[in-house]
């Protein structure tokens, strides 16, 4: 689970009670049961470390299967990317944190190659699709979303930059409301929100589309 | 395992000889063996049915995890995507055969519904990467190109939109070779290939890249 905050990206990890890897710190998760298919388990596993409706999406990520990724028994994981926005401060177990991905503690297993795999997976996405809708609050300002897009992509964004690309694609929306002006005055700045809260490619091919999608 | 031949988007299927689903046919695919991952187990089963080395691309699809997908003994399977150019034939067993996906026969378990996701997949890549790469013989006229999209994608796609696209997104180069001239005579087809023979994303985020790779 990542999410962006205060300029950094954060991973939720718990610290093993039990062997193997005791103390290490691990992604929230476990065996998947009989009755349950994957999306299912990691929906229940989730919901033992944090309420799973803070949770603004949610996608199978890989599969982690080398033979001897976890001690003993054969062990093959299928990771999820989950991102939470970043003014929801979900409640937390005490042996549960947030750690910021360029520093990360001791990981047990594969954690910190599959928390990097989630990583670029995320940024990859933030390059064709809108899936910014699920770091960002509900409304914010394209200073609060640049300080957002700065952190997941790891590198600066210009606002302005951020703002054509993303209204140029249809994905960002004015709300017509401001926030006050600051203590210094000047120009109160405008709120925006994403054009939809779900996944959707927002440049894809877009003269090969069906003429009937072309509108 | 997907190719576009003859304006027609195929999957390779083997018909079962043993039950459960005797005589339904599958994706080819088998138990992994404790010694190996995911990627070399899936080579090793494909290697059963094909010369492994005629594929051009492969990547993990998903995991299809539902409790009663197959009867018996819970099986969750990682499925994977797999291209094979349109010039490409290779040598198949008796029991294997390739079928137009709009036309399957009655297939194994959820088989279909794999192969739906790999369509899928598919198409939404070649929206925003330059996967045509792996559909397409190494040297193509646009039109021939036209031909495999439009089957890949499911609709006729237009041969200049087609080469316009992909040349701004820096994937198609021409070989500055043509094809003879056909018998009405007319100006001879310029033969194209593409940029890299590797997966891609076509067109990112350009201007929220780092300076370093904005040349």
């Amino acid at each position: 689970m990542l999410r962006a905050q205060d300029g950094v990206l954060h991973v939720l990890l718990w610290q093993r009670a039990r062997e193997p890897h005791r103390n290490r710190w691990s992604l929230p998760g476990g065996r998947l049961r009989d009755d349950e298919d994957v999306e299912t388990s990691i929906r229940r596993q989730l919901a033992e470390k944090v309420d799973v409706h803070k949770l603004s999406h949610v996608e199978q990520l890989s599969v982690f299967s080398e033979p001897a990724r976890v001690p003993g028994r054969r062990t093959v994981a299928t990771a999820f990317l989950g991102l939470v926005p970043a003014d929801v401060d979900p409640e937390i177990p005490d042996d549960t944190a947030w750690h910021p991905l360029d520093g990360l503690p001791d990981t047990a297993f594969d954690h910190e190659r599959i928390t990097r795999a989630a990583r670029d997976r995320l940024r990859a996405k933030l390059s064709y699709t809108n899936i910014g809708f699920a770091l960002a609050p509900a409304e914010f300002t394209i200073s609060e979303l640049r300080r957002i897009y700065s952190a997941a992509l790891g590198y600066e964004v210009a606002a302005t930059n951020l703002q054509r690309v993303l209204t140029r694609r249809g994905a960002l929306l004015p709300t017509g409301r401001t926030l006050p002006a600051g203590p210094a005055g000047g120009r109160p700045p405008a709120l925006f929100r994403f054009t939809q809260p779900d996944l959707e490619i927002t440049d894809p091919f877009a003269v090969l589309r069906p003429p009937a999608e072309r509108t």
